[in-house]
Formats: C-alpha cells, structure tokens, sequence
C-alpha cells in the first residue's frame, strides 16, 4: 500500500473511529498525539494546522480534512469495497450517514454537555442538574438505538461491522461513563460486547496505546 | 421529472437547508409542515416515521431520510452535475461534507444551547449566563469562517453557491438573533448579502412561505 496517512488524534478521544477507520483499511499511517488534557489542541502549531482546536484530523497527499463524519467518507469513497461504511448504492450509504451525523449532532454534543459541565456553566452549584438534563436527553436518545435493534439486527445498519457501529460504540461507552444508566438496554448492551470484540476496535486500541507509549518516551509527536 | 419527494419541516428551522437543495434541484416535492413551535414533531404520527422528533424528514420511493447533511448528500449523490455539493472528486466531496458537519455538530448545537436554555436549566437564574457562554463559543467559531473568506473567495467552499453556504447561512443568521456581535465579521457580512441573494435562497422562503399560508387554510397535512 503506497498511500499514506497522518491522523492527529487524542487517546479516549472520538479520533478513535478515525483510527479505527484506517485499521479497518490496513492503512499505512502515522498517529500524532494531540492531549486535549494538557489543551494541546489550543497551541499555535497544531492551530495552524486545525483553527477549529478539535480531533481528529487526517493529512495525506491530497490535504487536509478535519470532522469524523468527512474522514469517514472520505476513506469509504476511496477504497471501494473496503466495508467501512455498509450499503452499495447511494441510499444505503446516505442511511449510514444518517446514523453518523446523527452521532456527531446530537449524541456527541449532549456527551460534551455531561462531561464538560464547567465550560457550559462557570457555577458548581450549577452542574449537577445541567448534567442530569443532558444525561436524561441522551437516554432518550440511545432509546432509539435499543429499538432499532429490536428487528433482531447483529449490527446498527448493514449486515457487518461497520464506522457506524465504531461511533455509536464511543458514544455509548461515554454515555456510560456520563451516568446514563445502561440497564434498560439489553439489546446495547449485548450489541456493544460484540462491537467491542471485533478485531479492528482491539486493533485500534492497541495502536492508540503504542503511540501513547512512544510519545511517553518522547519518540514521535 | 418523475422523482417526487416529500419534505416534514418546521417554518425557520435548519429544514431550510433541505429545502434549498429541492430547489435547487428543480424537483417535484411536497412541503409537510411540522410545527417545533407547537411541539408537533412528538405527535405519535410523526414519532412513528422519526422517532428522533425532528426535522427534517425526507421520503421517497426509495425509503426515509433523516439529518440534513445525509439529505445533502443522498440528493448530491443521487443527482450528478446538479451543484448541490461543489467540487467532483471524493477530496473536494469531503471537504464540503466537513464544512456540513462543522455546522452540525458545532455552530448547531451551539445555536440550541443559546435559543433553548430553558431545556439545558430550569432555572431562571442560570439562563443568562448560559446564553452568554454558548454564544462566546459561537463566536469563536464564527471567526473561523471569517478567516476563511480572507483569501477573497466568494463562497464557503468551490467556486460557486451551495448547500454548504445555505448551511452556514442559516447558522449565520440564527447566530445574530443569539446575540453574537457580527459586526466584526466584515467578510462573512459580505457573504452573507451574496447567499441571502441567491435565487435559489429566495425561493426555499417562497415555498415555505407557501407551504404555511396552505396550512393555515387546512390545505395540506
């Protein structure tokens, strides 16, 4: 494979589906660590490349290209055949996009709201109900994902493991970890113990780790 | 043309954008109005076709489509040569797609938090201060596409109007009525009495505009 990639990512993050997108390829690619936890994201190099200050972003000879949903096509559209998002034809891919964007707009936002309280609100005594709001949102929210999978499907759209399955997979480990009681959801939670068990989002972990290790150790940026 | 759609939208809402594209196609489609206002789109009638409780909905022959950026591109893709997306390879493609995204998943929930305070806090107390931050960020996004039209380009992205600058646009002009203080931006003020210009702009309010009037008489849905 002659093609090669550099994504800026941060571990934890949601550049995870961009890393996993290029697992699922077999890419040739290289990881740059952004720490939104240091506000790595903030410094005037990474800016110049990102002005929007977020991950992921995905460098190749063509350019730059920043927003989970653009990379995820862009990647799809490029590789033919590649299964990264599921479907043949226009509608089907369009469904899957659905499903993407619906990640990205509103499950996605409504983490931030939950996770990230004192940048909606600079007050403590504020949190704990802005919280429990944006939590409550995003349950009835994943509702509608337990009940797409009610038609007995293995994954959220097509017939294998898709990106759709990788975001909405990170949404829904971050709903968890947000407070969103998970229990009431029996077809997720079997759902997620499959997604997770796919080799590619073990791959991706795995990578993210490495290139968490050798920037420890100063290696590469 | 054969191909006929029906468009569920709500009078003002990032409907708008779908809108446009139908016209911009010169397609045959019905407009279904869905009042926000009158919280219509939680009817159990409309709850059965999108359980999200949103707008828009696209149906065809084909099946339903829900997210305005997978309507952009299931009718950009569904449509070659049509101009609703600028450029013609995957790249040029992406790049439209990320801008999409960007007002999505961003400038849109920024919007949300700004308008709808009251669902992010019951509090009275908090809404000001809420309004305030997610206007501060809206801000600082905005100045993004600001610097962005610093290279003398016309439109958002490619060489002439889209469905990214009718995005944008709606954002834009929802951002004002936010609060954000746009006269800073003398770039996106430019742009913004070019895409409200467009033809195609003008007749998305015509058809609306329409659609309601129709409505209101019990003519239609």
């Amino acid at each position: 494979m002659t093609t090669s990639y550099q994504l800026y990512f941060s571990p934890g993050s949601c550049s995870r589906v961009s890393i996993a997108a290029l697992e699922l390829l077999g890419a040739d690619y290289e990881l740059c660590p952004v720490l939104l936890a240091n506000d790595e994201q903030l410094q005037p190099a990474y800016q110049a490349l990102n002005a929007k200050g977020k991950v992921p972003l995905l460098v190749n000879h063509e350019g730059l290209l920043t927003e989970t949903l653009a990379i995820a096509l862009y990647l799809h559209q490029t590789t033919p055949g590649s299964g990264l998002l599921p479907g043949s034809d226009a509608y089907d891919t369009a469904i899957a996009i659905s499903w993407l964007a619906w990640c990205g707009s509103t499950l996605h936002p409504l983490i931030y709201r939950a996770r990230m309280v004192s940048r909606i609100h600079p007050d403590l005594a504020t949190h704990d109900v802005l919280r429990l709001r944006a939590v409550e949102d995003l349950s009835t929210q994943l509702g509608i994902a337990e009940s797409t999978f009610s038609d007995g499907r293995e994954w959220l759209c097509g017939g294998s493991w898709s990106l759709v399955d990788a975001y909405l997979l990170w949404c829904f480990q971050r709903a968890r970890q947000c407070g969103c009681d998970i229990e009431g959801w029996p077809r997720l939670i079997a759902w997620e113990a499959r997604a997770e068990a796919h080799p590619v989002w073990g791959r991706m972990l795995q990578r993210e780790a490495q290139a968490m290790s050798e920037h420890a150790q100063g290696g590469s940026v």
